[in-house]
């Protein structure tokens, strides 16, 4: 039986990164940025102005308060003149700066008379030339960047911030890893859907939506392969669809009990062990494995989940987000934990390191967690309390609060 | 010129929740709760077990060792037998527990001997009956939730543990708040879409894909509406398509320069003007407004952000998050700064409060953050290095590296 770092070493020395498409800029958010990213040209592209004001030559402010008006210049338009000594360029914010010119004297500090009524032409005085610095309120070109500059590099996550420098940079369209696809399969004769009420014996299926919602949290795309009755024909021909994707996810089945087919039925399809069972709690029966495809075709990644909702719950947050990550070529693969002190006392006795779902706060003292309360690992409706699972070691411990453990934090 | 908060508190007071909408259990991932979610069953809904192994009577512990197996129940079947002194069931887990039974032996602890080659009847030795408890591997019936219990309450955001939950307790359709629809429109004469090489003058318009981003992260749908250039009829024009949405934010043409046309067009669409400016930097032009229908239909609430990109991405996080978060029933709708230690020593001097782009980050020393090196407020490249916005008083200021700042995180 693997221990938890080994089986998170083995998924991803397994998992190789995932084909890269082309998208548009508008569908980028989430995804992964796949090449690295170089400025085309400077920011600013010109001296820009900082202020609606006047464009003059620091060389005039010393001994000159009045001004010729020789120009306006809206931002987005051009130039057409140079600021010779005595003259001025009216700009607003944004414009490029003239020629000649190079600093910027706010318009609240100036006042203007037109040469001819409405004129835009005309004479402007300083109320106070001694306030303005040479240079001030202007943004020289290539100040912010140069061009051929590497902004952001290959393996980015694409938030809003890198989404706008992506459009100042001038890429519409952009290269990322694709979304993932995931099939999920759970599988159990005694499921319902959501929408029906349990008979004698059954229960919800909650599974499906669950590890659906969680890999879509992960930056993936779930496919919905419903639910597989413990029968083999049924349930080998759901594991075919599902080897279609990149991954297929199980939930179910994997225990040692009569009718866990899962692992067989995964063997006759050709899917290659790569280990079964964990010493770890809850979500010891996990296995996991690859089917490679004889093509140029990237293999397809098989875990076998518990049936469980919450061990399910756990080892996806685990073991399949460390397995996408690597997938989507984010590093590092598997997300370091944070330490967090114990609210509370508690004791425990386990022959397994326990990932215990818990509930964790950053207080105005520092970084806090509280195991939450709970009847075992099919009590799903314990784990809304849960944003994180907290790691127990294995053997008969007593932890008080105050003390220090490591939390693994879910999105 | 209203403070930070003033403006903050201006707006959570105009903005109301949205129309709530029942959609599928498949779509509730990131949306909000409009409603009180009460469990229609006891969950388990059975005594159920929790291992694979033998259903036996705790009082026939004491004294047996061997029992007769008078039936087999799997998963989502159901007992037809009860468990008399003597007598065992063989149980999958996840199984009812049959009548008269209340202890489960782990399969791992027996010696099954079939009455009949093949046979599922025979008989079970229990191999150390000292190891059991009485009740053991068995959860009640209702001990995780009690039919009528409330297990979530209106105003939760949806994560992957929730929409679990919400499986498991039947709802497949669940009623949520309506993603509020917010129409995005950037202006500016100087702005060429992302595609474009900007020509003498002209940048490219990084503000529309960043606050769509930006909207997207905080649940809500964007509607992009292009690039309105600094001329009425056409700014006119698609401030009325804005207006049919539930959110219209503008950026640029909020300043006092010349061309910035956006206050007074917004008057003659008929949005009240709730503020204008806000003793803030970057973001001091902010603008913020209504627009109330005769119908039943529920406002528009407009912004007009800066056009600097940064200032822009700014002002998003802090006002247009919060008026989302009040619209879509999210408490609290001014999320809270929190506390961190700077990196490093800064000085500043600034008339106004200043929410400085900075890179925040939880180190084993607890929270710290340093920030982001930039060249004003149109370095929209340097965002990348930023995660939050860190508060810097007014004034003519030193903070030493060590020095504690409020912090406000961004998705």
């Amino acid at each position: 039986m693997l221990t938890v770092s080994e089986a998170l070493a083995a998924i991803t020395s397994t998992v190789q990164r995932g084909p890269v498409v082309e998208i548009s800029l508008e569908d980028a958010l989430g995804q992964v940025l796949a090449e690295s990213v170089v400025s085309d040209l400077d920011s600013p592209p010109f001296d820009k102005a900082l202020m609606d004001g006047y464009a003059v030559r620091a060389g005039d402010l010393a001994g000159r308060t009045t001004f010729e008006v020789i120009e306006e210049v809206t931002a987005g338009r051009v130039p057409s003149r140079s600021v010779g000594t005595g003259q001025a360029t009216r700009i607003m914010t944004g414009a490029p700066i003239p020629p000649g010119a190079d600093t910027v004297v706010p318009v609240e500090e100036t006042e203007f008379q037109a040469g001819v009524p409405d004129s835009i032409l005309g004479q402007v005085m300083l109320r106070n030339s001694a306030n303005c610095r040479a240079g001030q309120f202007v943004l020289k070109q290539g100040a912010a960047v140069r061009r051929g500059t590497q902004v952001m590099a290959a393996g980015r996550l694409l938030r809003a911030q890198e989404i706008a420098a992506l459009a100042e940079l001038g890429y519409a369209r952009v290269r990322v890893i694709r979304r993932p696809r995931v099939a999920i399969l759970a599988t159990g004769d005694e499921l319902v859907p959501a929408a029906q009420s349990p008979g004698p014996g059954q229960i919800r299926n909650s599974n499906e939506p669950m590890l659906a919602a969680q890999v879509q949290q992960a930056g993936a795309e779930p496919i919905r392969l419903g639910v597989a009755r413990d029968e083999r024909q049924a349930l080998r021909e759901r594991i075919d669809a599902g080897l279609q994707c990149d991954f297929l996810l199980l939930s179910g089945g994997v225990s040692a009990g009569k009718l866990d087919l899962v692992p067989s039925e995964l063997a006759a399809a050709g899917v290659r062990q790569i280990f079964h069972k964990i010493q770890m709690k809850p979500g010891k029966p996990l296995w996991f494995g690859i089917l490679e495809r004889s093509t140029n075709e990237s293999p397809c990644y098989v875990f076998g989940l518990p049936g469980n909702p919450v061990s399910s719950m756990v080892c996806c947050e685990l073991f399949v987000r460390a397995a996408l990550r690597r997938w989507q070529g984010l590093e590092p693969a598997v997300v370091e934990p944070i330490m967090a002190q114990l609210t509370a006392n508690i004791s425990l006795s386990s022959n397994r390191p326990t990932y215990h779902p818990a509930h964790f706060a950053w207080t105005s003292e520092g970084p806090r967690v509280s195991l939450i309360d709970w009847v075992g690992s099919s009590d799903v409706c314990a784990t809304v309390d849960a944003n994180c699972t907290a790691l127990l070691r294995a053997g008969d411990h007593k932890w008080n609060a105050g003390d220090s453990l490591e939390v693994f934090l879910w999105p």
